[in-house]
């Protein structure tokens, strides 16, 4: 056996014992019996533990100075290798396990503090995350920037000087038609009673209006939505909000999105660190652009109107245009998840500053409630009435994800590269949609992004399927053309 | 740190892995998309070859020399993973690793095969199955028996020798009593149509009368009823048949015993050799004597009753006595799980003979539908009329499970033993059981069985409860008694 098969095979193990490790997280949210949370987290600490082992294993020192890749998989393969045992040997095994231990309860930690609206019973469990997420930061960095360190976990090659470069210039531009748009008369929103029973089988059929490939997935309910796994068995979650059909819809078409990429990934990438999405900004790309740019357009609005006068019946929106403007109704709300496209990246932009500042020392967690309201009705000119409308919103920070808000908005900005690409690409796309047919779309993303899982850098991704390198000049001439439209401006 | 020590920081970890891989299956069986069963035999395989590494890891040598263990507890764990290890050292870990790997998918195939009604879609899987065990055996036995090789993994201390013998002495008394009571006129059985959904409702009531804590559980559907995990998560699973109730409400009763044993282990146990049911044997006398002994007991019956006529209103039975006597109904059937208490252990008995003559070489796999279908006549009176019916009705020669049958049985031995222990120990069982309430005879064998775990040998266990050695004695006066009553012989 060749160095390059052993470290292949060795590999192959080790990603059939990650995707182990990621179905349990999936029970966690989904299944797994409250009181169960203290023995859950010492089976997730004795995986990561196991799986920390495996990915720091000494014999990748000589497998990767030997291997010599047959082909361009092959070599992508031991560039992702080789990047995840230089990260994973810094960090010592005791903090790994430690830090995957605490995320465990702090998870269930949160949602409680969420519940009762009490930020206190969250503090303490918050700062002990940032502490040991800035002890392995630390560990990252060696001397360099903290929060850079942990951002690389989720978009390589982005940092956080380009990416506020790149904030600061879309900033302007979202404030100036958040302006302009706030100043007209809102479209009247959709209100009422909508059972979650009936929610669910609207989710269900417009997951399948998005092709979500039921034989290989399952829709279940959670408190914060998110899709899990890939290969042939890549799961979804959404929740239901009873006076807002939206927010189970629009949550079911993001993780829709997710869920597609991991399961148009070719399958000869499977078990290998191809068979993922590159990053989570590429990822937030897929799930974005179903949900906004196909999901909430206007042709597709029809199509919803439709499934929804079917399940609802007269629900007191008169025509598809004034539905098409509900769903994209512009006003400032304390929830990022239920934000429209226009407020959405200032979410994200105010959560970049604050956990930048928290993973850097400049901002204390005493403090963090106070600079979140402050900054929050800074930016959006409300105050916030509770906790959980304003920093207990997220479950991120008790995961221990610093670093993964920015990619959000990455995700937005790779959308609005891949839709004018894919726009000029499919034609007829509209009419299609119109009708409920996304496969016209779905195939193109499918056919230029999405299969190629790893295979290249996320940067390199995009560029290959729109031509050209990525910018946040087509997301803002979108937005601004969109609402522009919308709002008669 | 000692060599005790550092031994059972080990095995914790190895046990909480464990705990996973049981996890992993359980999802396997009930929320895991079909498609993905190729995907998840490579986690599974993973995930075993892992385990395997560890219990065989050779630090174990030195360890087990060692080790001074500080009380009972410490050395009865000692026992468990030096049994353990001296087990799992013998089988290669490419043997163990593919065994795991066909296992997973023959599943697959065999429920399959069930639905199709197809045994040759099964025989090919099966003799792939078989021969893994012959091989596994082999190492296993290092020159003794192959299949007591295989009876020591389920039950530690049983043999097929003893076990054949018990099995001689009790079928004469069985069949005279069986031969009795089909001389008598039958019972009227209740029928109609009884909707999936009412049954689930009355399958969580049960499982709440027999004590089952749902903040530590869940039930959901699964093709083969099962119980999977313990600590603070075990979970149950049940099938519901439209036109007969009882498959699922004793399903469901049958799995609260299993995981009633396993939510009672001293908490202290936990994560140790110790925090498991000491044996199946001991396992199924749990679940037994919750289904039989307890659940279809004439006093619980009366509260059943009740149940049934909440749930589905006037359902055809007019009294207490003859709904007592309809769940306890003697008759021919096909099904094992469905058998009464005077022939489940004929079914049993043939299994027995089957497997040990299929492991020993005796019975090739292609004259396996031909000679179950000849004792099934033979023992039953009647012919086979489908495999599913037939040899394709169990899931447990698809799993690997050799040896497991006639821990169903010892399972039935123990139960009748501890019933008698019991029924000595708590005054008015019968009077609480009419009313519902389980826990005089829960906290029992809560007390004097479930909470020990894995502290004394199977054997010792019930002698522990029981004050005597176990014996088929008990079981075959109270199944003598019983029908003798109720069909008053």
């Amino acid at each position: 056996m060749t160095a390059f098969a052993e470290l292949m095979a060795f590999n192959r193990q080790t990603e059939a014992l990650g995707a182990v490790a990621e179905r349990l997280g999936w029970d966690q949210e989904t299944m797994m019996p409250e009181t169960a949370a203290e023995q859950r987290a010492e089976e997730m600490a004795a995986m990561e533990g196991m799986l920390h082992a495996r990915r720091t294993d000494p014999r990748h020192a000589n497998w990767l100075a030997k291997a010599e890749a047959p082909d361009d998989a092959g070599r992508a393969a031991l560039h992702h290798i080789r990047r995840s045992y230089t990260r994973a040997t810094k960090v010592p095994v005791d903090l790994a396990e430690a830090l995957a231990r605490l995320t465990s309860t702090a998870q269930r930690v949160w949602a409680r503090a969420r519940e009762a609206e009490d930020v206190e019973a969250f503090l303490p469990t918050l700062k002990q995350v940032i502490a040991l997420k800035r002890e392995e930061a630390a560990f990252l960095a060696i001397g360099g920037d903290l929060y850079d360190a942990l951002i690389d976990d989720y978009e390589p090659g982005a940092t956080a000087d380009t990416l506020g470069e790149m904030f600061g210039r879309m900033r302007p531009r979202l404030v100036a038609l958040r302006e302009k748009v706030l100043a007209c008369p809102m479209p009247a929103a959709v209100s009422g009673h909508f059972p979650q029973a009936a929610q669910l089988v609207l989710a269900r059929d417009v997951a399948s209006d998005f092709g979500y490939d039921w034989s290989r997935g399952r829709l279940d309910l959670a408190v914060h939505p998110f899709s899990s796994g890939g290969n042939t068995d890549s799961r979804i979650t959404t929740r239901v909000v009873e006076r807002d059909p939206f927010n189970c819809i629009y949550s079911t078409i993001h993780e829709v999105g997710h869920s597609s990429y991991e399961l148009a990934i070719d399958p000869a990438y499977a078990f290998t660190p191809l068979g993922h999405g590159v990053s989570m900004g590429v990822h937030e790309s897929q799930s974005r652009i179903y949900e906004n740019q196909i999901g909430r357009s206007r042709a597709f609005a029809q199509h919803l109107f439709a499934r929804m006068q079917a399940q609802f019946g007269d629900f007191g929106t008169a025509t598809a245009e004034d539905f098409y403007r509900s769903i994209n109704r512009v006003q400032p709300g304390f929830i990022r998840t239920e934000a429209d496209e226009v407020h959405y990246n200032l979410h994200i932009m105010m959560r970049f500053d604050l956990e930048r500042a928290l993973i850097r020392g400049d901002l204390a967690v005493d403090d963090l409630e106070a600079a979140w309201n402050d900054r929050f009705l800074a930016d959006f000119g409300v105050a916030v009435d509770r906790p959980s409308h304003g920093m207990l919103q997220d479950v991120h920070w008790s995961c221990g994800l610093f670093g993964y808000f920015p990619t959000y908005t990455l995700g937005n900005v790779y959308a609005g590269c891949l839709n004018k690409a894919m726009r000029a690409a499919v034609p007829g796309l509209d009419a299609a949609l119109a009708q409920g047919d996304t496969s016209g779309a779905a195939g193109w993303l499918r056919e230029n992004v999405q299969r190629h899982g790893g295979l290249r850098t996320p940067r390199d991704t995009i560029t290959h399927a729109c031509g050209t390198e990525p910018s946040e000049g087509p997301l803002l001439d979108y937005l601004e053309q969109k609402f522009g439209d919308a709002y008669a401006l």
